[in-house]
C-alpha cells in the first residue's frame, strides 16, 4: 500500500470506477488486484519487475521503429521504464500485487503498464495509455513469462554461477592444501581404506563446478522467450519482426543470451524450461547436502565425535551449554536445500497445471525459481567464506584414525587372499591391536607368507590413497 | 537493520566484542547473527516471534514462583515481553535474524532473550542477563521448537479452520440452492449420468470439513511441546515442577490446548508432529486443486467451454483480448496449493535430517509451515468471499447437457442389458439424436422390450440423481 | 499371458471380437486391455485383487436378496469369488491386465467381472454375465476405488500396525535395559550434556508408537467406502437398501471396520483419504529416517567412528575390503524410506488430478500405497529382529565419551553463571583436560566460589540424565 | 528363490557356513542376503543385472591382459558372463537379492561373483573364487553404481529417445495434416483468440522434442562412470591402466559413450549423475501431463466437453455406462507421469543421503530411475500408436467454435482502441449475437469508425492464426 492518507483518486478501466490511493503511480486494474488477492503479503521478486520494466522499454522502441507507436509516446515510456529499472520508485510501493493472484501475471503487467503510463504520461504531457501505448504489440501472455526467463537467466549467470565459482576455488584451496593428508577412508559409516583430505575436498569442487555445468546445460532452454506470441502464440496484434527486433534490444539492454523460442506454441503455453532449470537447482541443493553433512560430521566434537576438522567459530552455539560452538553456517546451508528441494515441488507442480494456450502459474514459479537462485547464491557465499575458507585440518587425529582402521589390510588381499585378509582384520578389531600386529600375531610372517619388507610396504597409508600410475 | 546512522555502540558476549547499531534493542549475538547469515532477507514469521516472547513470559513467572528468578526481575522480563506480545516493537527492526541460521534457532532465541534483556533492565533500572535471567531454566533447543508448536497450534485453530469452516458454508448454501438443478455427469472428462450441481457442490463441502478433520487429528501432536527438556530432553538446570507450571501458565495465556511432551526425548529430538501437520495441509491442497479446477472448467466459455457457471468478473482479464474475464481467485488457490505442496516437501526433507538430540533445520520448517497455514487461510476466504458465493448456474445449459449425454441410456440396462443399451448410446452419438429416439429407432417399443411409459420413466434426468431409497 | 500354446477363442463384447487365449479364464475386454497397456509389465497388488472378489461376491449376495439376481446365479458367483479370495487362481495369470491402464481401474474390474463370470458359468452350467450378473448394482467408479480402500485398511491394521508395534517392543526393550548408560548427548552434531542410551531408545520407541497413532486417526478416512455411488456418486442402478447390505456384508467377510461414504459426491470423486493415509506413512518413514541414522553413527566404526553400539553382523561388508560389517538392515529400511516418500509424491499428484465426479488415476494410488505399507511392514520387522535386537552397548565406550563433553560444565551455570562456565569449557578443550580439572585450574576452587562437594555433585553424569522431580 | 527342494548343499564364506538350495548357481554370501532382505520381494531390473555381467567380463579381460589373473581363469570368467548377457540363466532365479539390502549393492555384487564363479569353475574344471578371481580388482563401491550408470545410458539411448522421437514424428503428422484447421484458442480455460489444431500439436511435438534435447544435455553426466575407484575412489588394489582398459572394452561391447569420472572421489561418494538424469525424465512427465489433458479436454464429450477431437476407442469404457468409450491412454500416460514425479523424489531423497566415501542408497535410485525410463518409453509409444495416430478432428465443431469465441474482438484493438473492443465483446456475450453483429449494432460501421472491408479483414479467423511476416 502506498500510503494510509484520506486522499483517493478516482480511476476507471473497462469494468467501471475504482478509488487509487491519490499518490500512487498505478491505477485501476493495480487496485482493483491489490483488493482482489489479500493472500500472501508479498510481490514479486525485484529482479522481474526490473525485467518486465525492460521488456517495455524494448517494447516501446521497438514499437516506434515499426510505426506502431509515435516516437514522442514510445521515448517517454522508455524514460519512464529507466526511471524503474534504476530503481528510482520503490517496488513495494508501487508494484503492490500479491504473488498468488492470476495466473498469468495479468496483475503484475497492468500494474507496469500503469505505472509507467502515469509516469510517461507526467514526462509528455499528454496521456499515454496503459494498454494501448505502454502495452502495444504485446500481451501478459508472452511478456509475463519472458520477463521471468530474463530474471532467471540473469540470476543464474550473473549471482548463482559465480557464487558456485567461488565456493569451489575454496574447495579446491583446500584440496591442494591438504592433498597429502592422510585420514580414515569410510563407506556405509564404517571404517575403510585411507584417502587423503585433500581427495574429498577435491570431490567437494568437482561437485560444484558439476552444478556450475548443470546450470549451464539448462540454460539455452531458459534463455528461450515467448515474446513476440501475445496473446495464443499467433503473434496476433503485433506488426511483422516485433519479436526479432524486441529480442534484440533487450539481448543489448540485459547483455543476456536470450532468444526467440523456436516454437511459439509451446513456448508460450508451457514453462517446461523453468521446470528444467530448477531440477538443475535441486540437484545442486542435493551436492551441498551431502558436502555440508560431511563437513559437520568432520567438525563433530571436539571431544565426543570424529573430531577431524575445527570449523570456524562464528557465535556462542548454545543458550544454555556455555562454551559450544556449532556449525552454523552449514547447518543454514542445508536449511537452504530444503527451501530448494521444496521450490522445486512447486514449479514441478505448478508447471504440470498448464491447459491450452497458457500455464496459468507463472508468479509462483518465478517467485520460487528466483527465490531457489538467490538463496543457493547467498548461502554458497557464505559457505566459502565463513566456513570452509576457515577450516583447519587436525593432522594428529587424521592421522591417527587413519592408522586404526581394519580396513587398512585390504592391500594385503593380492598376498593372502582375501579370506586371510578377513581373518587379520578381525582379529585386530577383538584385540584391539593394529593390522600389523594382528598380521605377525597371526603368524603370516613366520610362516614365510609375508617378508617384513611386503608388510611394511603394503601398509603404508599414504601409498594407499594413490591411485597406480600407468 | 535498525538504521543506517554512524552510531554503534560496543556489546560483548563469550566470543568477544561486537558492534551493535546504537538504537537497537538486541546486543551481541544478535548482531554476530545478522552478520553470519546475509542469506534471505527474511526473518521468522511474526507469530513465531510472538510465541517465543510469550514462552519467555510465562518462563520469567515460573521461575520466580520456583525461588530461581528474583520476583523484581522476573516482573521486568514479563512486562518486558508484553510489549513485544502486543506489537509495540517493529519485529523487522528488532528481531532482524535470517530464517536460514542455526538450525536449532539459537539466535533467534538469543535475539529474544537479548530484547528483553534490554527492555527489562531499562524498566527494572539494574542489569537484567540475556542468558542468566531470560533465558533461566531454558535451552534454545526446547524453547524454540516449542514457540513453532505453539504459533502453529495458533495458526491451525484461530485462522485456518475458521476459514476453511467459512469456505464450507459458502460451498454449502450453493449445495442447496442448486439441489435440483440438473446437470451432466462427467467421469474420465467423458458424458455420464446426470448429477445436480448442489450433488456437486456438497461434495465439495464435505471435501473441505474433511479438511477440518484431517488438521484436528493432526493437533494433538502438533500441540505436544519439548518444553522442560532444556538441553537435549533431559530437564538439566530446570527447577522441579518447571515444565508442567510454564505449560500451564502459556495455556492460561495463549488459550491454546498445548500439552507437555510425553517423551522429552522424542519431542526434542524431532519434529515429526509438524510434518504429519504439514501432511494435512497437503490434503487440503489437494482437495482444494480438485475444487478450483472444476470451478474453472464449469465456468470456461462463455462460448467455447463447458459455460456451466457464471464466475464472478472481478478484474479485466486480459491486457490483450478485450472484455476477457478469468477466473483469477481460483487460479491463485491453485498457485496457493502449489506451494502449499512445495512447503510439504520442505518440510519433509527438513524433517528426516535430524541427529540424536536436536533437529536442526527447525527454522526452517516453522516458517514453511506458518506461511502454508496463511496461505491456506487466506485463500479459501478469498474463494468463499469472491468466488463461491457469486457464482451464477447458467441453467438452461446445464439442463440442455443433461439430456444430450448418451450415459442417460443406463437406466435401459435392466430392461434390455447393458449390450442393447449400449447399441442404443452408440446409434445416439453417431446420428445426433437424442437417446429416447434412438430407442424408438433401434425399434425397441415396437418389438415390445419397452413401453413407451417405461421409456419415459427410465430417461427421467432428476430421478437419476435420486439414490433409491430404503 | 495365460499361455504361449496356438489356441484361442473368439469372445466378443460390445465393440467386437477378440481373440482370446484358450485357456484363459478372462474374457474380450480383459485381452483388449492386455493388449492396450503394454506398459509395465506388473498387475496391481495381490492384495487388491482379493479385495476386489471380496466385494463381487458381498455385492451377489446382496443382490440376491434384494431380488436383483437369481439366487443360483448369485451363488455361483460367491463360490467363483471364494476360489479367487482363496489363492485358487494365479493372480499373474488370471489378472494380467497392467497398472497403468484406465485410471477408473475399469480393466482391472471387467478382469475379474470376466473371471468369475467364467468360473461362475461353469460351477451353474449356464450362462452367468460379467456385466449383467457379476457387476450387477455395480460400476467401476465405486467398486475399483472400494477395492483400494478395502486393501489399504487391512494392510494396515493386520500388517503395519504389527509391525510397527513389534518394533517399539523391541526398541522398549532396549529403553529398559540400557535406562542407566549414561552416553554423551549430541545437539548439532556437537558435544552436549549426557543422556543415557536408554532415554535415546524410548525416544525411538515413542516415535513409532506416535506413528502407529498416526496411522490410527487416518483409518476411519481410508476405511470410508464410495461402494454404492455407482456411475457417478448418485447410485444409479442400485436397490434400495444396496450399498448399506453390501458393506454390512464385506465387514463381516473381512472384519474390517469398513463405513459407507457420509457423501457419496465426495467419496466417489476423490481419493483424498489415500492421500492422507500416505501422508501418515510418509511421517513413518521420516522417523524411521532419523532412527535408523542415528543407529548407524552409533555403530560407526569400530575403530574410527562413534563406536557406541556394536550393530549384528549379518553378512561380510566388502567384496574387497575383508572383515568389513556394515549396517545392511538400517541402510535397507532407509531406502524403504526413499522409496515411500516417493510413492507419496505420486499419490499427491495422482490425487490432485480428479475432474469432476471421478480421479482416473486410482490404480497408481492404489498400487503405490499398498507397496509403501508392504515395504514398510516387511522392513520394521527386520529391523526389530536383525539389528535392534541384537545391539550391543559398548559401554566402556558410552562411559569415557560422555565424561569427555566439555559441555558437562552446564550445570555450573547456576553456581557461577553461563560466561563463567563457557571459559571453563574452552579451557577444558583447549588445554586437552576434564572440565573438573578446568575448574580447579581457573582457581573458582581456590576462590571459594564452588566447593569441591558442589564441584562433584554438579559434575556427577547419571544426575545430568534425569529430569528433576517436584 | 530357486526351488522347494529338500536338498541343500552347504557353501561358506568368512563369516562361517550357509545352506543353499542344491541347484543355486549362487553360493553363500547370496543366500545370506536372501534372508537378511525379505522386504520386497523384486530384484534389480534386468538391465542392470545385464551390465553388471558385461562389467564382470570386462574386467576379467583387463585382469588377464594387466597379469591379474591367469588367461585360462579369465577366459573362463568371460564366458560365464556371456552366458548371463545372453539370458541363458533366469534372472529371477539366480540373482534373488532384493532390492531393499545393502545399500551398497555390495550383496547384488556378490551374487554376480558367486553365480559366475560357480559357472566359470565348472567350465574350467578348477575353482575360480567369486572374490579373489571375479571380482580381482573391483570393488562394490565402484562395480555396483558403475552397472547402474551403464544400464541407465543404455535404456535412455536405446529405449527412451526413440520411443520419445516416435511419439514427436506421430505429433509433427498432426501437426501438419491440421496446419489450416482453425479452432478456439483458450488461456484460463476461457475464449481467446484463434488458434489451429495444427500450432497446437506442433507446439506438444516441440515439448517431446525438448525432452529429447533433455536427456541429451544430462547423457554425458550419466555415462561417466567411478569403476576404477576400488573401495573408496582411489583405486585401491588396481593394477595401473585397469580402469582406462576396461572402460574402453565395455566401450566396444555396450557401443555406449561411457567415459572414466573425471573425479573418482566425486565420482564415488555421489549419484548426482542420476538425481540429474531424473530431473529430465521428470520434465519430460511435466510434459506429458500438459500434452494428455489436452487431449483428453479436446475429446471431452462427446456431447457435453468440447468435442473438438475423437479419441480412438479402444475397449468399453465403463461396466456400467453402455456406449461410453474413454481415453484410456492418455490416463495411463499420466499415470506413468506420476509414478515418475514419484521416483524422481525417491531418487532425490536417497542421492542427498550420502556420507563421505559412499552413496548407501544406490540399488533403490538404480531401480527407480530404470522405471522410470521404461515406463516412459512403453507409454510414450502407446500415446503415439494407439492414440496420437488415430486422432480425428472434428473439423465443423472446431470451426464454429473458434468463430463463437468474443476474443476475436482482438484485432480491433489497434482500429477502435481496447476499451470500444471490450465494449463489443461484453455485447457480444450478453446479447448471443456475432462479434460482427454486434460490431454493427454498437454503430461503429454507421459511424464510419470501421468500414465494412476493414471489419471483415479483422475478423477472418484464419488470418489472426498467422504471425506476420517481415
Amino acid at each position: 500500500m502506498v500510503d494510509n492518507a484520506a486522499e483517493y483518486r478516482i480511476e476507471h478501466d473497462t469494468m467501471g470506477e475504482v478509488r487509487v490511493p491519490a499518490s500512487a503511480l498505478y491505477r485501476a486494474q493495480t487496485q482493483r488486484a491489490v483488493e482482489n488477492f489479500p493472500i500472501s503479503g508479498s510481490g514479486l521478486e525485484v529482479q522481474q519487475v526490473q525485467a518486465l520494466a525492460r521488456i517495455k522499454k524494448a517494447a516501446a522502441q521497438a514499437n516506434a521503429r515499426l510505426g506502431v507507436l509515435d516516437p514522442a509516446i514510445a521515448r517517454a515510456i522508455e524514460d519512464a521504464a529507466d526511471e524503474v529499472i534504476s530503481g528510482r520508485h520503490d517496488v513495494v510501493a508501487h508494484f503492490p500485487v500479491d504473488v498468488y493472484q492470476t495466473g498469468s501475471g495479468t496483475s503484475s503487467n497492468m500494474n507496469m503498464n500503469e505505472v509507467l503510463a502515469t509516469i510517461a504520461t507526467e514526462k509528455l504531457g499528454s496521456p499515454v495509455h496503459p494498454n494501448d501505448h505502454v502495452n502495444a504489440s504485446q500481451s501478459s501472455n508472452d511478456v509475463f513469462p519472458t520477463s521471468v526467463h530474463i530474471a532467471v537467466t540473469a540470476a543464474l549467470i550473473d549471482d548463482l554461477v559465480p557464487a558456485l565459482d567461488h565456493l569451489a576455488v575454496a574447495l579446491e584451496a583446500k584440496a591442494e592444501l591438504w592433498a597429502d593428508v592422510v585420514k580414515a577412508g569410510r563407506t556405509h559409516l564404517m571404517d575403510a581404506t585411507p584417502v587423503t583430505l585433500g581427495q574429498e575436498f577435491g570431490g567437494y569442487a568437482r561437485q560444484v563446478r558439476l552444478g556450475i555445468e548443470r546450470v549451464r546445460t539448462a540454460l539455452p532452454r531458459v534463455a528461450e522467450v515467448p515474446l513476440g506470441g501475445t496473446a495464443v502464440g499467433t503473434g496476433i496484434n503485433t506488426p511483422a519482426g516485433f519479436p526479432q527486433l524486441v529480442i534484440e534490444l533487450l539481448q543489448q539492454e540485459t547483455e543476456l543470451p536470450i532468444t526467440e523460442a523456436v516454437d511459439h506454441f509451446e513456448a508460450q503455453a508451457n514453462r517446461d524450461g523453468l521446470v528444467d532449470a530448477s531440477g538443475a537447482l535441486r540437484t545442486i541443493a542435493v551436492s551441498l547436502t551431502k558436502i555440508c553433512n560431511d563437513l559437520r560430521w568432520m567438525g563433530s566434537g571436539p571431544n565426543t565425535g570424529l573430531g577431524e576438522l575445527s570449523i570456524p567459530d562464528l557465535q556462542p552455539g548454545s543458550s544454555i551449554m556455555p562454551g559450544k560452538v556449532n556449525p552454523v553456517i552449514p547447518e543454514a546451508v542445508l536449511m537452504v536445500a530444503s527451501r530448494v528441494i521444496g521450490n522445486d515441488a512447486t514449479i514441478a507442480w505448478a508447471g504440470a497445471s498448464g491447459s491450452f494456450e497458457l500455464n496459468v502459474q507463472i508468479p509462483v514459479m518465478g517467485t520460487a525459481l528466483l527465490e531457489s537462485i538467490r538463496l543457493l547464491a547467498n548461502s554458497t557465499r557464505a559457505l566459502a567464506d565463513k566456513t570452509v575458507d576457515g577450516l583447519e585440518a587436525n593432522l594428529e587425529r587424521t592421522n591417527a584414525l587413519a592408522g586404526m582402521s581394519p580396513s587398512i589390510v585390504t592391500p594385503l588381499n593380492k598376498h593372502i587372499g582375501y579370506e586371510n585378509a578377513a581373518k587379520i582384520a578381525k582379529h585386530s578389531v577383538k584385540n584391539g591391536i593394529t593390522v600389523r600386529d594382528a598380521v605377525v600375531d597371526l603368524g603370516f610372517v613366520e610362516r614365510g607368507e609375508l617378508t617384513e619388507e611386503q608388510l611394511d610396504a603394503a601398509l603404508d597409508l599414504l601409498s594407499m590413497t594413490r591411485p597406480p600410475k600407468a
